[in-house]
């Protein structure tokens, strides 16, 4: 039996390789500390549970495709915050942010097409356009500029008659940039004069150290372009909810969208209910609360990491991810050590290694992906082990 | 900007452009009973609830992509009812059916590949095919034949070099059909011996009037064939909770569909939570409870479909569904006269037309699918406006 040539160009998650050597590792009675994952471990707001414990049907009947009323109202009054008026055709559920990102890329890329992204990327985001049968473009950014990709003099030379869009997380993962206003306009600009969708994967949006939470749905002119996908998994740590969005106003590309959401049905009707408690009972002191521990998550990381020698990194503006340079010859190789020869005081740490971010993963080779997660004394613990392992690592290389 | 050759070949839900009618009517003061849905209104059962409001943890995590623990545990547990034993591996929670279905498809199917299938068919599956580039053909069946499909002389003549799989309901939507064992042999038989997948899209299992539940999983010999979607969401009446799956066990076929799953993260934690407390709490009562009452529901409606004149269909045998031929001209125009002109006793009735269960609409044009998921009476009353409404609108065509 065959399999699509699509599907063959898909790859297992890059990560997934590691976790038996984790799992052999607390086999082995070790406390495995985590700077590897994206999952927050902050509590998921109390009104999300109580919407679902509260709810009244007998029976979980289909929601419309075109979501739960009182969700798609509740994204609304949430986006007019941004300034922003959407129509209810402009609002999708999707399965969390990922459906909404394979949805567009099914409505706009097939064979020969060509999606723009910055590199280091999202490593799922080529499994959404592979599957298409179209490819991801890299748009090169370097440690040195601190990933920052919103220059014409970068982007303009890729774009040919096969590109379809220009895909973008912002704030970033891996990376931790954030668009200034400036260059969020440069962004819209090249999409809007080269006629392309500019994709703009916003689901950590509130998390913003430098500046102020935005969306691309506010840059006026370029409303046909720009796809939003949103999600509340970060934004109300309620990732295993999978309540995400697709926003758009080309209803063109909602109309298409539609197709496949009717396809598939509905979106899950409880975590519709409970995403829609969530952003009406919850105001901007709850938003504000959530970046004042990022932040101070971030200050420990950046304060413990900056004691490091040899480990370089940009501030992270935004998300809780970022890129750092370890001084080893490869980070995988390091991430193998770390979980089977290492230890102290019983205790080790897992990082993502960044080959898996690159198109070309020798690009990623002695990087990293950082994520602060976890509580401030927790990564700076982290830090510390990854400061002995790096030690230790390098020694026994020689 | 451009769209995708693929999503342009797909449509949007066929019996939406009703939906307009359906709510002047109502506006109009008029209740509508409705023979064309299946959103059953038998009750979510407790565990579920019960289940997803003891959730313990405050964090809604994400889950494995291979599934929470205690949903493939439950899986498992349920499908060592049929005499199946699966290893974890060959489990793979999707968001509902829906979702199985495109991950399979996306899994062995792209441009010039065909998928094989029964006539009348589920309309979605076009767009499940269509978005991979691969086209469905038919396996043509007829009413005379009762819809029956399961012959070597009709599907083996459809099979050349293009053939990637045949994709069957069974019990059937939209037609009834139970495959019977023999039945089931032969299409296991044609899968393995033209080395094609056998997609089995078992999500109405349980609701066999005629013989017994039964799964593709349990035919010998062909197991690296057979590919089974399921779902809770008719077995428990939760359609809304989105939790289907995979099961195979072709582990190639299960290692390709697991890179979709990763790039999408995962299932919604607690509506599996929800899916595992429905499968080990309730044992064979609750099937044979839900069996008897659709089959009421059935002996009803026949009943009362047996006293209309020129009204032929063949009696179902499985699913809450079943095909009607109808003494009418053109069974949309009569949906568009029961919404716009009849009414009795303020009440009129909705059905769906069949046209856009065929690949050739013309070949639907005097049937439609009634589905009965309400109770006997209201079965009864809404065959009886049926009855005055094909009258009312024979004799206005005079």
């Amino acid at each position: 039996m065959k399999f699509s040539s699509k599907i063959q160009r898909c790859e297992l998650s890059p990560v997934r390789k590691f976790y038996p050597y984790e799992k052999a590792a607390m086999d082995r009675g070790l406390l495995v500390r985590h700077l590897n994952i994206g999952q927050p471990d902050i509590e998921t707001p109390k009104p999300f549970f109580d919407a679902i414990r509260n709810f009244e049907n007998n029976v979980v009947e289909y929601a419309p495709a075109s979501g739960v009323e009182e969700f798609t109202d509740a994204v609304q009054g949430y986006y007019r915050r941004f300034g922003c008026e959407l129509e209810k055709e402009e609002i999708l559920p999707t399965f969390g942010g990922s459906e909404a990102l394979e949805i567009v890329m099914s409505c706009i890329a097939e064979e020969g097409d060509e999606i723009l992204s910055p590199e280091p990327f999202y490593p799922n985001y080529t499994t959404f356009i592979n599957i298409t049968g179209a490819k991801l473009v890299p748009i090169p950014t370097s440690a040195e500029e601190g990933y920052h990709y919103a220059s014409r003099e970068k982007i303009e030379p890729l774009i040919n008659g096969h590109t379809r869009g220009i895909l973008i997380t912002n704030p970033g993962n891996p990376t931790g940039v954030v668009l200034t206003p400036e260059e969020a306009q440069v962004m819209a600009d090249i999409a809007r004069e080269h006629n392309l969708f500019l994709i703009s994967d916003e689901v950590y949006r509130e998390i913003v150290y430098t500046g102020k939470p935005s969306t691309m749905l506010q840059f006026p002119g370029a409303e046909e372009n720009v796809v939003v996908v949103d999600s509340v998994s970060k934004r109300f740590s309620a990732c295993g909810a999978r309540v995400g969005m697709l926003v758009s106003r080309n209803r063109e590309l909602m109309n298409e969208a539609l197709k496949l959401c009717q396809g598939r049905l509905c979106g899950a009707t409880l975590e519709q209910v409970g995403a829609a408690a969530m952003y009406n009972c919850l105001d901007q002191s709850y938003y504000d609360g959530v970046l004042a521990e990022y932040t101070r998550r971030r200050d420990a990381i950046v304060t413990a990491l900056e004691k490091l020698p040899g480990v370089e990194f940009t501030h992270p503006e935004g998300a809780f991810y970022f890129m750092v340079t370890l001084p080893v010859d490869d980070t995988e190789k390091l991430q193998y050590f770390l979980l089977e020869e290492f230890s102290d005081n019983n205790e080790t740490v897992m990082l993502t290694p960044a080959a898996g971010f690159y198109s070309d993963p020798e690009l990623g080779r002695n990087k990293v992906r950082v994520a602060y997660v976890t509580a401030p004394e927790d990564l700076t613990r982290a830090v510390e082990l990854l400061d002995l392992g790096i030690r230790a690592y390098n020694e026994r290389r020689g």
